[in-house]
């Protein structure tokens, strides 16, 4: 629309998530007229991030390391394992404050279809770890399904939970019920009806 | 959160016009785990457009080279020029498919207390260029005043015309009245009085 290097820019700035053509226009028009310096200053970060961050070598979740600084934090709990299907679950997750235990990062769940089996989603690599800690006599005490409520996700929770089964002591997976705030005249009646099943003592 | 790399990329998108904490955040991992490729095209052209776009030296709009492609483009009309304020409002314009003619951006409206005045917006540029076609007996046919209908988008058309009143034929301000699928009954009183005070024979 203007010239070639705003018209790319802009092209490019919409495969950010939810950012169409308007957005996106708005935001290359926006950097250029006031914030050079900082656009700048992203592109740097962007680049970095792109082509730096790796995977963690323990629960493979992101990292500018071989071990991402919550493996390699050694004041957590190494006795509870949540594994999550992505980063992202993995930073909801660390954003409540409720967990110090250790990660594991399926990065996404089984669909055979798509060729996702087990070891696409590093399940042999955790069930390696969990044996050896287990031949050491230092069984891992939780072991905690955080995949999504979906079939995929509870069919992945239900396999990964088979096949540790063996080396940890507790299994557990997170509760499903009225989430806070919820209306019970909105709710879809599965979730209501888990809630009632799984209801608890006052 | 994650990782220091991670955690500066969030906080490098948040300069980007609406963009908070949790949108940064759901880009960043969007971007890392599915589309790292076009992320670093992402940030090679934020990084050229940053660096590299200037100011057009005739219109002040943005440009890849000295004179952007609209000034550059022979087949446009050489006898209206339409004054914006912002490379943005040339954009949304352009996007009209209504206007052939040239542009000129001031970069801003009149504002003595933040001392932006008449050759901060190149007012004095745009006036030696209509001065200069006036000596030479090719005199402008129209000025289009394309300035925000606010009170210093109206101050600012008010002493452009002024200034320019001796050199071109016809000055013109944009139509104000209803806009597209406007309700009246929604509509504020200022903008009904104008639509009616400037009412047209049908």
């Amino acid at each position: 629309m203007l010239t070639p290097k705003f018209d790319n820019l802009v092209t490019q700035l919409k495969i950010l998530p939810s950012v169409g053509q308007k957005t996106a226009q708005r935001m290359a028009l926006h950097l250029l007229t006031h914030k050079r310096h900082q656009g700048i200053q992203l592109a740097e970060a962007l680049m970095t991030a792109m082509s730096e961050i790796k995977q963690c070598q323990i629960c493979r979740g992101f990292s500018d390391d071989d071990i991402c600084p919550i493996c390699a934090d050694n004041r957590r709990n190494n006795e509870q394992i949540c594994i999550v299907e992505t980063a992202g679950d993995m930073v909801a997750i660390e954003q409540t404050g409720n967990f110090s235990g250790r990660y594991f990062v399926l990065g996404g769940h089984l669909s055979p279809i798509d060729g996702i089996g087990a070891n696409e989603l590093g399940i042999d690599l955790l069930i390696a770890h969990l044996k050896q800690k287990f031949e050491k006599n230092q069984m891992i005490d939780e072991i905690i399904l955080a995949t999504s409520a979906t079939i995929e996700g509870q069919t992945t929770a239900y396999f990964i939970s088979e096949a540790v089964k063996p080396y940890v002591k507790n299994i557990t997976r997170l509760a499903q019920g009225v989430p806070m705030g919820g209306e019970l005249e909105y709710l879809d009646s599965m979730t209501l009806g888990q809630a009632l099943q799984n209801r608890g003592i006052l």
